[in-house]
């Protein structure tokens, strides 16, 4: 309890890490409050993000670092790092251009649960890049 | 490759859960864009939000459902569900008073990394409640 305390209350910045390793991180368009994505972070992840001020998050798939945009081209540039009441997950508040999903939207969360169902989702946006020509190179 | 593609691209529903049968939904406040708290759900938890439309999660700590504001008070009507390119991720728009967090404040992320540091914290919102009050019962 105490030291749930301590998380929650100072100014301690102690990143949760889970048993992988990794903490959960939200990129956040700071302009529009609209959720691009959600990554994960290893501790060389988030301390390469801090230095370079760009995202640089871990690949569960490829289990590497990807910093993000690298092949895209879509980058996001950190504005501010906040961190949850015990810490164990992260926003990043990011300056981005056009497409921070790979298959062609500005977001990730591109589909909504339809009205009326539990199964059956629905567009709620249009892509705004071609990922054949953004990841050709 | 075909799978994933059919993941990203189609209609269906399919909520990936992890190996502890849990997925990560964000609550995110309806109408100002503010992202409020991120917690878990199982498959039971995703269900009955979904049928209710208020938000219940699993709690990791207690082990068992988490129906939000049984005890605070502080519920989350649920507005919408979004799920990611490769829905293993949610997100809840949500109609909420105020308090979103059991800290005191309206979101759990209450705390951004200070300029300049790797290590400290700076508070960047004021509590909205008393959580002792809210929590005495």
């Amino acid at each position: 309890m105490s030291s749930n305390k301590e998380t929650e209350e100072n100014v301690e910045f102690v990143p949760k890490f889970d048993n992988n390793g990794l903490i959960p991180a939200i990129a956040q368009d700071a302009t529009t409050g609209q959720i691009l994505m959600v990554a994960y972070m290893n501790r060389e992840a988030l301390d390469r993000t801090i230095q370079t001020r760009r995202a640089t998050y871990y690949s569960r798939s490829r289990k590497a670092l990807w910093k993000k945009g690298e092949e895209s081209g879509h980058a996001q540039q950190v504005e501010q790092i906040l961190v949850d009441c015990d810490q164990d997950c992260l926003i990043l508040k990011v300056n981005v251009d056009a497409g921070q999903c790979h298959v062609g939207y500005q977001s990730c969360f591109y589909r909504a649960l339809k009205d009326g169902t539990d199964n059956k989702l629905e567009f709620i946006a249009e892509k705004v890049y071609d990922p054949k020509e953004a990841y050709k190179k």
